[in-house]
């Protein structure tokens, strides 16, 4: 049976989007949800500014909250070496760490040029990891479409790519659809150049927003181009209660189901996850999408000729 | 450029769901919403028994209220021979007629096996239409999953296909997912065998709701096996109030806005589409769906580096 590994980013894409406070005591129920259901691999939180994301202030107390974690791979997102360095400090053995491929994007999300950021990741390596143990996922923000630049040419990933990977070979790389207009033959295309051109060492991910409900079909063309490893939050929760259209990234229940559908292996507990997704809908003025959560869970039942592997 | 076409059920299979009486006037304006973004082809109703659905009881005075239509190609459903007399009678030279390609979903719509439906088309063929000049559409229901069954064997449609082929051959066919249970591999496939099993002189479809979520990656796939004809319905009307999870069509607006980012042609302006569907999702008691008509319009301008066809 093939797999595919999902990657949970409820607890940091998810949450960080909430405007109101979410109890720390909430935070930790709903990561032990998900490591009920089988989830290994999650975002835990950040550590960042807590003036510019009030919202993962707490992280340490969510660390602490959960304790040891037996085989889970939680990981932190860090913006700058005193992140990474607060989050080794924390106990934690993988981090993520997010560079945008075009330059207005992160410009406005980070404020420096991307080769800045791909130096800062050097430095951060260095003085962090100088032996190379911590595990390093990099996000690659706007890989098909920024939302001020418009398309992403492939060159300009690819020669990004290129510069992170000089710093570092073992890494996981995650194309990003950040804003979600990302198109799944543009998704396919930028995968398959990927893998082509920087070898089999690095594991491969998709992170998707759902903007135009396309994310599923972007999925489907990442894995069928080669992609590994996909990001999903519970219930859908990361849409902005601000901005209209605004939605998170694509729910990760909603993939369970699609993998499991095709005979693939998630690892995870389909039931027990959607009771992780339905705490994740009740967090007040969180925004949440995905469909398979509101289907009656007895049409779900993977037993019978409905859900034979096709 | 490649093209498709674009048939719009909203008026029929959207407005049938909607539980409040929808004036005959509203459902004209909105046809003619429908006409005014280049709609060609779409569903206006049906001829069947008011006391089974209410909704479609006002089809005469719809069809008198549009008036003539100039290049645009309407249909109607028709139950049976009866139905398609009273459609010839009012003027309509297009009608859908409906056979499930499973027995328990054939006998609980229409109260009788398989071969009597597909026996009684041979029927109303003969008694309504000896000189063949009526278009046939032929909707095969459930031709992926079964509400009562499960998964559709491909080799029950093929047969069916078969004996519906038998009876006239110039027929357009509708691949149809009736549940939103289908996966996009089934779809793909099923398409790919029915094109190489019966030729290219069948117009082919296909009929999706949106139950999962998947029925954009099902079009895509459907797409690329070669078929030609997509259904949705706009803003997606068509889910059942009192059935959770029971969702309508796909949205037809997503499916502009996919194909005209895929490059291929639809015939019909988004924008203006976009206030057809805005009408459609402003009808009392109505259930909608689809992504693209809660983004802001700004953002779905079809011009600049965002846009280039993909």
């Amino acid at each position: 049976m093939s797999a595919v590994q999902i990657v949970e980013v409820g607890p940091r894409d998810g949450l960080q989007s909430v405007p109101t406070r979410v109890p720390t005591e909430d935070k930790v129920a709903f990561i032990r949800a998900l490591l009920r259901a089988g989830v290994r691999r999650f975002e835990m939180g950040s550590f960042v500014s807590p003036k510019a994301i009030p919202q993962m202030q707490d992280i340490r107390d969510v660390i602490a909250g959960l304790g040891p974690l037996g085989d889970a791979r939680p990981m932190v997102l860090v913006p700058n070496t005193r992140g990474a360095r607060d989050a080794v400090a924390a106990g934690m053995t993988e981090i993520i760490y997010v560079v945008s491929m075009s330059e207005s994007h992160n410009q406005s999300n980070v404020r420096r040029p991307v080769q800045q950021s791909i130096d800062d990741l050097g430095l951060l390596c260095r003085e962090v990891d100088p032996d190379g143990r911590l595990r390093l996922r990099i996000g690659l923000a706007t890989s098909f479409d920024c939302p001020f630049e418009g398309r992403t040419p492939e060159a300009s990933v690819l020669r990004n790519i290129e510069r992170i990977l000089a710093i570092r070979e073992d890494v996981e790389l995650v194309l990003s659809d950040t804003t979600g207009f990302a198109m799944p033959g543009h998704v396919g295309g930028l995968a398959r150049q990927c893998i082509a051109q920087f070898g089999d060492g690095i594991t491969w991910g998709f992170h998707g927003h759902d903007t135009l409900g396309f994310a599923v079909s972007n999925v489907l063309a990442g894995h069928e181009a080669g992609l590994t490893v996909f990001d999903g939050s519970a219930a859908g929760l990361g849409g902005c209660p601000f901005a209209p259209g605004a939605t998170g990234n694509v729910a990760t229940e909603d993939l369970i189901y699609l993998f499991h559908r095709m005979g693939v292996d998630t690892g995870i507990d389909l039931d027990l996850f959607l009771e992780a997704a339905d705490m994740a809908a009740a967090i007040p003025d969180g925004v949440t999408g995905g469909h398979v959560r509101r289907i009656p869970r007895q049409r779900l039942k993977l037993e019978g000729p409905r859900y034979a592997a096709e």
